[in-house]
């Protein structure tokens, strides 16, 4: 016990300031001039951990403004933990290159410098975790964030933040910021960046001021357009529609889809797609769904504004019209990665999860799933939430070509493993689909519907003879990345694709 | 590192299932039997701490369940550490004496209970917090929770509660969970008591499924009618009604009563009536308030109706009209204790309040503030968010009237301080306003507006003379309560009071 000492703690100084200029913190204005100042009063130092969220996709202009202030103040060897990276972040080849950044984590790496880091740039491997894995791993400290980089489309001057605003247009709006908020909670400092800066309080938030530090106004925090790129965008690939079509199929028949039932969607053209084929489905069973969580598309927020599905656990808004939506519908409701997947925590919405359907660059016999490195052994993509989901729905509908290019999808062997295969449960290709053995319950209620059903190795076989078995791809011994598991057990490695000479 | 384990971690068994089914969280379902197997599943010991919230107020059946239940089953010497105790909470008296409840934390206590503890009824005094105080404590680790019992008025078989539900006239609503949200958060183990359990996912939820460890289903949790009692009722006392218009004179004249002002009224009937009369000057001078803070009445949500009041935040929900208004309207929005006030973290909102209106049981010549042991010395209220928001507002009206039964409000020194001084700016009375010192400022703006401003001292001296001066009040050695500081430090005791013989 002490005793109170009069103009101590808390009630030291009384801000007599009238609302419009009270943005101080322990006597200190949270809005920060520039990132080069905010990076300093935030103590950044040499190998320190900095984090960053991936809401906008192939739209985000945070990280690199970020590691270009970063370099400019002549900080080395830093941790980077982003929710993911993508193409976009191709400038992060030079920070490692000049020594700025010395170790990645992170859900995903895609294009150049995902190509540059299989082929051998970074000293230390890169460390692949899920969105659940991650949330997780800063829940119980493996991930120890020093300063988190958070771009936010809306945010007053206390730090109230959110992936949209109820108060204007914002021009950057990405939706949900469900990986930003575990970063938020755990991050020794919190910048807000932001282009929108409003009225206080900014509600609703998805960041509260109570977990910010600083705040920094840029020109622009990212595009939004750039959201939907790539992995989320809408097919026109006949092949794509006829697999989610064969999807569709194979959930209405799965014995799980009955009214209240509950569903997921990845990315990727095929399973995103399976939602439309769905609908009709449910319209003509007269089937609602219960809920629809991760990733939330303008395609389920369409069935959700039709009553179709009653409400949606969203962790980040696909495209603009489920930021859109997000904003304006009542029971579209933003979740941070924890409560969407943290194995850890006491109760994650994944595990409520009938049915989810989930993309895969390569599947093998055993159904262990590949989402990271191409058929060329090259990392190309990301973890996700593809094991998490995997995991705790009750059906795990695993979507792919049966060939892709020349290459076939199913192998012996996935190069790299993701997702294990005792939590795949059906494989639904353009020319067949297979069932798990370790589910007789869903094999026995698809060939009651008289689905095209045959084992994995049928499969593998019918490829195999179109275009033969692939060459083994050629590695060097260097790992130049991790996979971890949710649990945080490392479940595979990546490593170094050897040159053709 | 370590290698994956098939089958081992999260993987494990996987859950095949259907939705309606799934309540099971690590291969146990979170829906227990009864009160008292779950006392027994959490692993409540003899000597742990167990909290409970006082959303409903004066109908609360949460507390005296939960305490038979642990009597029943032997358990004893529990640290009792609940947001708030009220009237209903006498059977407690009985559980101290039979050694069930060793010690006490607490932001109040009234009726019986109070008087028994002031009588000297416990072994170690109780402590008192305020609401930011408690939210500090159990953050920082200061106040650690064994077991949470936390009664919801709506929520899911895994765990999503609220205060409400949007699913159906929940039976027992009492709106805002702010004090639970941080219990839920910090707690080891979180028990969850509803009388109303709804299809998942239960959003808005302001308790996360992800923090639930048990769920008991009882027949009735609370009383809603017992939410709006004593200190929240809606005032007819003319004299209050008086003090209150005259608190509205104050602000309008305060220099901080411009387009965009925010303001909180304390419980207490002068406090809340306050609203009605700034009603007039906000549509008079075309004034309309950013936002409103803390605990929201009826009056408020009307304000916030009819356009005047842009925003809500609540902590907790006064009265019927402000749960329904949670419900429903979308800028009402619900905080926690810790957003609301805790001075620790980053920025909590009583520091962005222009305006604060809170109630005063004695005020001494330096302006320190009594709201918890009545003019005999007995424990009789709650400091609530009093010292918060008082030390975080630009102004800090007191209102109280100038004679209370026989008693002067005004003392040299008040008998218990709760809120030091140089916090409070403004005493408002039925007979004349007083300026602290320390605020020149807006000694200047009242007296130029022609408000009937003199010093504290003459305003006593006025009391004095129509009641005398008090016989101090005579108490024992025995310390029976330790009021806390919102920072930690102990700021005043209460001692036994001295029977007359």
């Amino acid at each position: 016990m002490r005793p109170y000492q009069k103009y101590s703690g808390a009630g030291k100084a009384k801000n007599r300031q009238r609302l419009k200029e009270r943005q101080v913190c322990q006597n200190r204005n949270k809005i920060v001039d520039n990132l080069e100042k905010v990076i300093l009063e935030a103590g950044l130092k040499d190998g320190m951990t900095i984090s960053f969220h991936h809401h906008f996709r192939n739209g985000d202009y945070v990280v690199n403004m970020v590691l270009d202030a970063v370099a400019k103040l002549g900080i080395k060897d830093l941790v980077l933990v982003p929710s993911s990276l993508t193409d976009i972040h191709a400038p992060i080849i030079e920070h490692i290159k000049n020594g700025v950044v010395r170790r990645i984590e992170s859900s995903g790496i895609r294009g150049t410098l995902a190509a540059a880091i299989s082929d051998g740039l970074m000293d230390i491997p890169v460390i692949i975790r899920s969105h659940g894995g991650r949330a997780r791993a800063i829940s119980c400290g493996e991930i120890h964030i020093d300063v988190a980089f958070l771009g936010v489309p809306s945010c007053d001057a206390y730090g109230n933040a959110n992936g949209y605003s109820r108060e204007n247009v914002a021009a950057s709006a990405c939706g949900s910021l469900g990986y930003a908020k575990v970063d938020a909670q755990y991050a020794d400092h919190v910048v807000l960046i932001t282009d929108n800066l409003i009225e206080y309080p900014n509600v609703p938030f998805g960041i509260p001021q109570s977990q910010v530090h600083y705040i920094v106004k840029v020109d622009k925090i990212g595009d939004p357009n750039g959201i939907m790129s790539g992995a989320t965008r809408f097919t026109k690939n006949p092949r794509d529609l006829l697999i989610a079509r064969h999807a569709a199929d194979v959930i209405e028949a799965s014995g799980y889809f009955e009214d209240g039932f509950s569903m997921q969607t990845g990315s990727g053209g095929a399973s995103l797609a399976t939602t439309r084929f769905l609908k009709d489905k449910m319209i003509a069973k007269n089937i609602r769904a219960g809920f629809a969580l991760g990733g939330i598309t303008g395609q389920i927020v369409s069935l959700h504004e039709e009553g179709l599905i009653r409400k949606l656990l969203d962790v980040q808004s696909f495209d603009l019209k489920a930021v859109e939506s997000l904003k304006n519908n009542r029971y579209h409701y933003q979740i941070d990665a924890s409560y969407y997947a943290n194995p850890d925590n006491e109760g994650s919405a994944v595990n409520q999860l009938d049915i989810v359907v989930l993309s895969a660059l390569e599947i093998d016999l055993d159904f262990n799933v590949n989402v990271i490195t191409g058929s060329d052994g090259v990392i190309r993509g990301a973890s996700g939430g593809h094991s998490d989901t995997a995991a705790g729905a009750s059906v795990t509908v695993v979507v792919a070509p049966l060939i892709r290019g020349r290459m076939p999808t199913i192998l012996d062997k996935v190069n790299t493993i993701v997702t294990p295969g005792h939590t795949v449960d059906i494989l639904v290709t353009d020319q067949g689909i297979a069932v798990n053995p370790l589910r007789e319950d869903l094999a026995y209620n698809l060939k009651a519907a008289k689905l095209p059903v045959s084992s994995i190795e049928e499969l593998k076989a019918k490829a195999d003879r179109v275009v033969g078995k692939p060459e083994p791809i050629k590695v060097e011994d260097k790992i130049v990345g991790i996979v971890n598991y949710r649990d945080g057990s490392v479940i595979d490695v990546i490593r170094q694709v050897k040159k053709e000479r």
